[in-house]
């Protein structure tokens, strides 16, 4: 049984009160200790365990309306809740908890010649705003990162997984009690009302600081166009694989095939080749069967073409298509500069990769293009905060304002200069 | 004589026109080497002082204007221009030559246990739109900053400094042409008409990246209200200075005239003054007569009227008026805890001092208090980046995203990541 506010007034009441709520609750956050939010998640973590049959009750009410509602499998999976992915969501709490704390850290610290003493400390952001579609893990992971970072956070899950959302939303309000946070730092919008993320989008008076959307193109598009706070988001991930003349044949092929084949459906996953005219013949014809041998459409221009039989000529679109499948479009470039006057083109500034041996070229790729995430010689697919070592990550950015590349627990900080003097004036 | 555009789609055109040359500027410059960069700032400086005669001439038109249209004598004052000042506006150019320049910096790097070997470098952050009022020199220091972090800027005078603002363009172009950057890369804005600003404010099409007002309040909350980009800016600097039971009563009485009376009309000039009732009553009178003493009118609680006979009454809105002037609010509060009661609630984030001996007093507010600037026996007019060691500032920031605090030439800078690895695949 889903709650429903009666009338957009309704809502409007409704999400101003939440964002008061969660402006008040940021403030005892933002100076809680990492002992007592550490504390915090841990309690959650084992809540969710201790809870399991409630929330995988829960989730089998969401799993039957989407029977109903003829949901598509794609979708039901990423609803479906089981034993073994609770005890992910779990762990995955416990690793949050695990990570350091970044609130208070010192990020840099200088003397002036007058004696004044200067640090640049890490702050809390505020309230984050998450809007996310189906998976209601996300419940979970984005209510504990915020917590670290000492930020309360407003989550607007979808209807769909409404029912698996409250679930664990209460074992999250577990842990908040039992180490006596305020139980408004992690708030679950209670309407499904559309009309609730316009209010979101418009920063509930002041009381959002950002928002993060989590999920498919569509909803990262209305969030980018309508929202009149800061926004941490990607649109897609249109990622590219430039391999120079000078590459190293083997390691070419391997990283190929890694880049769009390991998963096709992350944002990191590669979507087109651009092969140096200057590559050896054998090569290129090499790296585009490897790929159609693990069952990757290619979509090719004249060159790629004339390398093997089952190439699909590309069009125009294709070099702006984010494919999320077994799809890559593959042409040829002339060199370094043809692959950087290409990206600058077509890219979405996600992640590129360059596969060469020659310096000067991986130089120039890294130095020239600018996108969050460049790699030399390594697979797309690791444009990932838990791959880079940042621990669990929010979401990627490819935004170049604040945070940029994968949102870990860092990039949900703001600073504040701390100035310690004695007696100084200004002259 | 002004050149205007006849309706509102010439100015779309225009200003549509302006972005897309911003952008294609923004490219070369931001892989512009450190060596190029300075040479074209040196010879902006030698330009403006080898064209000084012509600037101060199209100053003296500004200047004729502003006489005919019978402004303040505080405008007048902002937008005259003389042999002095604009030595001051080359030697302000030549500063920003010799600051370290934050592109290509490494912010981080790290390996990770696979041997990928990660780094978070600094890069320009794209076009920055400037949006200013009478000040001529503004042209100048905004115009250097930009270009020092390799960024792109679109410059918005006042209609009322238009000919100055040309001239002095003028020179800034002729040093972007000696050292063959594109002219491009610091474009004014040809037309006076509001409609430019509001163009702006809608980012031209994604070409503006962020957007910086320097002036008075009524401009910079259009900028805050209207602006579909991102904003670095100060509404106003409501600073608080506490004075703590614990101060130095010598200090105190130096660090309170000093920061409300050094320069009553700058950002960081003290406007409310708490004091401790448990502070000695003789030092609590001395702080408020040595104010009056200096010019300064107080308006005060009933405490602090009880102290002097020419405290005026405070009313409910003096705690949330910037002054700008010399006049000062005062009240008394229960230690610490009332003091960041009183910050919490009106002050604007900007800059708060403590005085005070205690350490435990200090190290709360400056753990409690989420203002920008946090001083501890220092004067509130150190908020400044000239005065943090930061070379020059475009401004001062109140925002938590991205920039907060002084916004120098580091702060107009984004990041990307590169990854360097050995043919890594992810598992």
């Amino acid at each position: 049984m889903l709650d429903k506010a009666t009338n957009t007034t309704d809502v409007e009441t409704l999400m101003a009160e939440i964002g008061r709520k969660a402006r008040a609750a940021a403030k005892p956050l933002a100076i809680a200790t990492t002992e007592v939010k550490n504390a915090a998640l841990l309690a959650m973590a084992d809540a969710i365990e201790a809870n399991a049959a409630t929330i995988l009750a829960a989730n089998a009410e969401d799993m039957r309306r989407a029977e109903e509602a003829d949901l598509s499998p794609a979708l039901k999976d990423r609803l479906k809740l089981d034993e073994s992915r609770l005890v992910g969501v779990a762990k995955g709490i416990r690793e949050v908890a695990a990570l350091a704390d970044p609130v208070g850290d010192v990020i840099a610290a200088w003397d002036r010649p007058n004696g004044l003493e200067i640090e640049r400390v890490r702050t809390p952001l505020g309230v984050i705003g998450v809007i996310y579609e189906s998976r209601p893990n996300v419940t979970a992971d984005a209510g504990a990162l915020c917590l670290k970072a000492g930020n309360a956070v407003i989550l607007r899950g979808g209807s769909d997984s409404i029912a698996s959302t409250r679930a664990i939303h209460a074992c999250l309000v577990e842990g908040l009690n039992s180490a006596e946070l305020p139980a408004e730092a992690i708030q679950v919008v209670p309407v499904t009302d559309r009309a609730a993320v316009g209010e979101m989008l418009k920063g509930l008076g002041g009381n959002v600081d950002v928002i993060v959307p989590r999920g498919g193109k569509s909803l990262v598009a209305r969030v980018q166009t309508e929202a009149r706070v800061p926004v941490f988001a990607h649109l897609e991930g249109l990622c590219h694989v430039y391999v120079d003349k000078s590459a190293d044949p083997e390691m070419a092929r391997r990283l190929i095939v890694n880049s769009k084949m390991r998963r096709t459906g992350i944002c990191g996953a590669a979507e087109t080749l651009l092969l140096d005219t200057a590559l050896d013949r054998d090569l290129k014809r090499a790296l585009v069967t490897d790929l159609m041998a693990a069952g990757c459409e290619v979509r090719g221009d004249a060159g790629v073409q004339a390398l093997a039989a089952d190439v699909k000529p590309a069009q125009e679109a294709d070099w702006s298509t984010e494919y999320l499948d077994a799809i890559i479009s593959a042409r040829e470039v002339d060199g370094i500069d043809g692959a950087i006057a290409h990206i600058d083109r077509y890219s979405s500034n996600h992640t590129e990769a360059v596969i060469a041996e020659d310096p000067a070229v991986v130089e120039k790729f890294f130095n020239e293009i600018d996108s969050a995430i460049l790699l030399h010689n390594a697979s797309t697919q690791f444009a990932d905060g838990g791959e880079f070592g940042m621990g669990a990550e929010i979401g990627i950015a490819t935004g170049k304002m604040h945070a940029r590349g994968p949102v870990g627990v860092e990039q949900l900080t703001s600073f504040k200069y701390r100035v310690r003097g004695s007696g100084q004036t200004r002259p």
